[in-house]
């Protein structure tokens, strides 16, 4: 009896879950799930910025594993930047959705600077992982410059 | 001159992502960290639940991308239940601090079936990906029965 319970249980959740994904995501919970990217992207790259510029020590175990986090993470917010959440309050400025072009293209390079920094993670080759670090610094920053609110 | 004027805003950036990430993280951040993953969890998680009770058409490309961002997000929130959070309003249960064995043993069951999930995803046997869908939506419906308040 227990074990059909759990499992009732379960179905429902599961149930649950996917009513909730599969309803039109609210602008709200779009902003919610571009926000949570954004703290984890600060999580995974922080201590990589922290071992480039020499306030810590290098950790090529920690640089593989966040690497590949961030490259993943890179990937996720985009979507979630849909015009409907344009007059939902957060720190995204109205060039998000005014510029679409220069913000998307800002978007790839992020992309692009994590995925070689996952790439040249794999090498063990310290200054070049360290200099992608510079990079992927550079594209968090060009972004924010033009997109968010000054902090 | 402006490009100078760049990298200097780029590097004071990237100094201050430094120095938040090697301060000790405040529990209040440990918290925000770990609902962080919790929320996009649930936005990868959900298409997926829908798929496999036939809610939504399957769409193996989603299915597959999904699946690898869930691997990387399972290994994501763990260490940011640390006990210095017990205190922080949370939906945690005291119990996550209080059975730290049982509830490492729900958070390795989670990533254990989110990596079978990313493999099966890879084969292309739709079958054997909504079985697997359904043991991930058992491994976070066990751990939020014991260790999550009520929703």
């Amino acid at each position: 009896m227990r074990k059909s319970g759990v499992t009732v249980v379960v179905a429902l959740s599961l149930g649950a879950v996917a009513g909730a994904a599969l309803a039109q995501a609210k602008p709200e919970q779009l902003v919610r799930q571009r926000q949570a990217v954004m703290i984890l992207q600060g999580k995974y790259f922080g201590p990589l910025a922290g071992m480039a510029q020499g306030k810590a020590p290098y950790n090529a175990d920690i640089v593989r594993r966040n690497a590949a986090f961030l490259d993943n993470l890179s990937r996720m917010p985009w979507d979630a930047f849909d015009p409907a959440t344009k007059d939902v309050k957060s720190n995204a400025l109205p060039a998000v959705f005014e510029q679409q072009d220069k913000f998307k293209e800002a978007a790839s390079r992020l992309e692009n600077e994590l995925h070689k920094l996952y790439e040249v993670s794999r090498s063990g080759d310290e200054n070049a992982v360290k200099t992608q670090i510079g990079a992927v610094g550079k594209a968090c920053g060009a972004c924010h410059e033009n997109f968010r609110q000054k902090q």
